[in-house]
């Protein structure tokens, strides 16, 4: 946008405006909202004859927790698109573009914590009500939301990461929306994305930096003043699984680490040097991926909690599963796409042992 | 539901089954949320063609923000309905009732308190984005919304007592969206059957009781230990106007009181004998409505506020209205329905002045 | 209180007010909330000579909320010990006092959404900030709050029950505040209480009711349209569980139920007559409890997800514990008090099925 | 911290780390807390007799409350130093030092949402029990706070604009805090310090820049295809305020603007530039302030309902203030710091319009 001139600029918009007009002739806020087919998609049962029955009403809080579920969803991936778009292009040298992921990023970060908020009013429903009719209604949850199924694959959770009952999309897709998944699964995902722009970091084209970095980490475990022998131990093991290639990758196959080695490697130069000019965005994102991750994880939670409360637990002694156990294990870290980003806290060495950036 | 036997409710709930059988036939959580017909009203300008632009994405935070709104009020209007039903009956002899009109309450609160969350996501957007469209793109707001207009109307609120350039509904609606809006305005609000129901307060058939509590009001201005003369005359004052028809009614034709004086009276015994048998879940219905009053008060702030962050102020200094001035003009006391319920505590004789309820 | 006169009643206020206008004589604020020792409480480090480390920022955010937290662990003990009071007395005569209890619960609730709603500030302090002092600062966690043990085992957590670093509440206190958690721990908790009020529900004196519900149960079993076979013999097992003693206490010993036989019949009832006069109000009591369960199983999830966002994971292949691992152990139903409230639904007969209550 | 090498900063640390080893030498969780003098500052009225009466719980709802608001008025107070103090630096150069104010800012934002959700744990309580004691009582209110004034004057809330029962500190404060105030009072406030950065915006030292802009504005103006004359009307005297001196300095004597000319035009360079290298976070800062006004608004609005609600209102047709009067009044556009900023976007020239800027 900013290469185009003035002039230009401004017969650009007077047609945009002009295809605006058309759509939004009436200037009619209900015809804009397309109201009446979005409020339409909740008639329903035997409404229509003037008698509602009790259990409806409780039908209808969920339905309406569920649509605005799928409107928020709706939202996330279009924000994530945009994101993945992004991600694409040449970030290291485009801060304006840095910014924009960061606002995106942000965005999806607020609508999730919005997401937590409508726990409140569908738990206005109680469990006993909700008990009645049991045996027609199943608790409806994300589990069977196409659109939450793309977020997941869309932020890079893997077909072989996923639980059993969900490997297959065909548990409950099929047709349109099986090729739908299938095909959001086959593109490339954030995860993937933020991996190869961390890959790509500059500083790591060479040695340098990351070597002087593994000296770094030598002084300290030198120097540690750790008076715990075992402890001092561990923590030269952890640092082993950074700076040796092959114990990393016996991490990965074990399903304890995700990035590839030089992505790791990058997103811990990018902490080391979140101070220096050109990483301070960068290491921004990578916050606003541990928010998103972390955020997820909450709803995650609160989604168990709450579809626990509202059916019981059939499992108490006597086996089986139930939609809530299905929720209680997707709580893995296997599910937490960005967890190397979540560990890698104990994985960096204090910032008094880090030399300044040598610029190249 | 309470007098039908157990057999009968069990062939009554085989035929509800089977109906609902065929609604939810395929057990498909898409087609139960008819998530097509509601995710589809989204689709919008150019995006057919493959190229978003960046304003069109502005444009979808607003329109989602503003159909999850919509979601939301349909609800909101969906359980005034059941309350407005619930309290035309007998409310005074049914207990199971007044705690079904306390969940129903309950869940309006939650609703609206959700809807305050949801500024959250639309402040995602700044008012420079936003300024940028603004010659196309009038704020949505809950000013055009039809859904949000039956809200005030069923709450109570008056045609006289909107702001001026609301008075007529002609200026955003027509056809038989402002039938249904006159058909709503016509029908018994929620105001008026609260009125009518705390003027039939058993209580108050005679005036043994409130002429009990007119000598307590007595006794405590009289025993009062308020050293400042004039604001003990003030209090008096206020005491006249609520034992003194004729001053109530002054109130009333000054637009600073709205119930009727019987129904004020009704209030007054409810919260002064809160901890009697029978009054006890009447004075938290009374409690819900402040709340409800109390939470859309807080809404409307926060949507002013939104707006005027969104499109700044043209009037400093200039003269002229814009849609955040409409806001503010309705934070006023006029368009808060219970404002006697809020208003009420200062009228209120200390509970160690009343004696206790003398039960007929 | 009822059972005094106006006047007596007005003499005690007298005595009551003179003696607390002693202690808010000077009426001032300050003094009132007795802010110079709450702010001084908060003097730290080198800031006295005038040079704030930027370290030490990080140090007072953390600082602030776990001050914060300790203010609101307080109040929550206050109303526990208010309604375990009230527990102890016959509370099935009494409705003003079941309202009461009622208000106290709602009001622990709304302290823990608030405690929830702390983590928004503590999570603007970063990882990567807070690492730079890993060496020297433990984080600060409920862990070693005295407070947040107390609440716990007031609660009904038993010492057998937490994991076994804690078991021993040597672990991180002496002398006096040991003795003090001893203390705690020896009084009849939350729990014991809870299930003794429920053993005492007056239906429960003889076997009619119940052995009529255990009727309704087979009357269920049996006309059961469950397609699924293993679903259904699954159920039955479920239901050998509520009506065969020994199977129950199976459970318990198992570790897999907490309640008494006795008391689960008693819960049991309450939720199945919970539209009968007289158990409208314990219904509500019970589902406060879950309540107050839930939100503190999301307040510990949060409490884990920050913590591990804050020091990493250094048990990613290499073993070992960390402040975030205790954490997410205590994420487990062991540590959930009213966990067989919880499971209940699964457990309940549908309404349809259940006769009206025999009223004694 | 970036011109220290290495080795010298590992001493420094080590120093520090011994310094800080004294303080926590225990290593104790409540010692660090410093909690036996925190949570003392609770300890009160006729508790230690044993007998808690009902109201006294009242009171300690209240207290805890407004001890918590205090805890973080203390937090705000402490960011705004640190923000003041990079402000007085040449921020325009120093990116590093932009990103720690939006950091610093987003915290108190944070801390205001916190607050915000305060109140859902003080509306726990009624105003009938409130009311009983309203005798003794005085609703505590920010109105007698000393730090919630500091935060006003720091934040730059001048003497004369405050409403008048709070012109002269003498209301509430006297001695040493009277002192404190003033002395804060004198200080340059985040306002001055904000205006007189914006003042020295290099793109303003000389014109070039300023009448481009204004040659865009006219052209926007004349290219308007606003069809509603009285419209235009409006927005070309509304741009007069900006571009004409005397008339600027005229709605500031009115009391209708707040920045000084060279800021308000340093403001709109921002803006319009804000996806300029070096503008971005200079955008975001503004939009922080922003935010911090916009949600103290929220705070203020809050509070006025919340003691509307507790107290009543004595005012309905009899005269006089009240507590909740007092709070009301504080609503209006005097108290709001950046209120220029919030009205700005009325201001903006549309993108298309604006030339590219020219760097110098």
């Amino acid at each position: 946008m900013s290469c185009i001139n003035g002039k230009d600029r401004i017969n650009d918009q007077k047609n945009n405006k002009r295809c605006k007009q058309n759509v939004m002739a009436s200037n009619n806020y209900a015809d804009y909202l397309q109201l009446d087919k979005l409020l339409d998609s909740q008639t329903m049962l035997s409404m229509q004859n003037g008698k509602v029955s009790y259990d409806e009403h409780l039908f209808i809080v969920t339905h309406q927790g569920n649509q605005a579920y799928e409107l928020w969803f709706k939202q996330i991936l279009f924000e994530m698109d945009i994101v993945c778009k992004l991600l694409s292009g040449n970030l290291w040298n485009n801060e304006q573009e840095m910014f924009n992921i960061l606002k995106r990023l942000g965005r999806i970060s607020s609508i999730i914590k919005l997401l937590l908020e409508h726990f409140g009013v569908l738990e206005t429903m109680t469990p006993y009500d909700f008990a009645e009719f049991r045996d027609y209604l199943k608790p409806a949850s994300g589990f069977q939301s196409l659109q939450f199924r793309m977020i997941e694959s869309k932020l890079g959770l893997k077909r072989e990461n996923r639980v059993n009952c969900c490997k297959s999309y065909t548990d409950c897709f099929n047709g349109k929306k099986y090729d739908e998944l299938e095909r959001a699964s086959a593109e490339p995902s954030l995860f993937s994305l933020v991996c190869h722009w961390l890959e790509s970091i500059p500083t790591l084209k060479d040695n340098i930096v990351w070597d002087q970095y593994r000296r770094a980490a030598d002084n300290w475990l030198e120097r540690s003043t750790e008076s715990d022998i075992s402890c001092l131990e561990k923590r030269r093991k952890l640092m082993d699984t950074v700076f040796k290639c092959d114990q990393h990758k016996r991490l990965v196959d074990q399903g304890n680490r995700k990035f590839s080695h030089m992505a790791l490697k990058g997103a811990i130069i990018v902490y080391a040097y979140r101070h220096e000019k050109g990483y301070t965005l960068a290491n921004k994102i990578l916050e606003s991926l541990v928010d998103i991750d972390t955020l997820l994880s909450k709803w995650r939670y609160s989604h168990f909690v709450m579809v626990h409360k509202m059916i019981g637990s059939f499992s108490s002694g006597t086996g089986g599963t139930t939609g809530s156990e299905y929720l209680r294990s997707t709580l893995c870290d296997s599910y937490r796409i960005f967890i190397d980003l979540v560990n890698l806290p104990a994985l960096i060495v204090p910032a008094i042992y880090v030399p300044p950036l040598i610029k190249h």
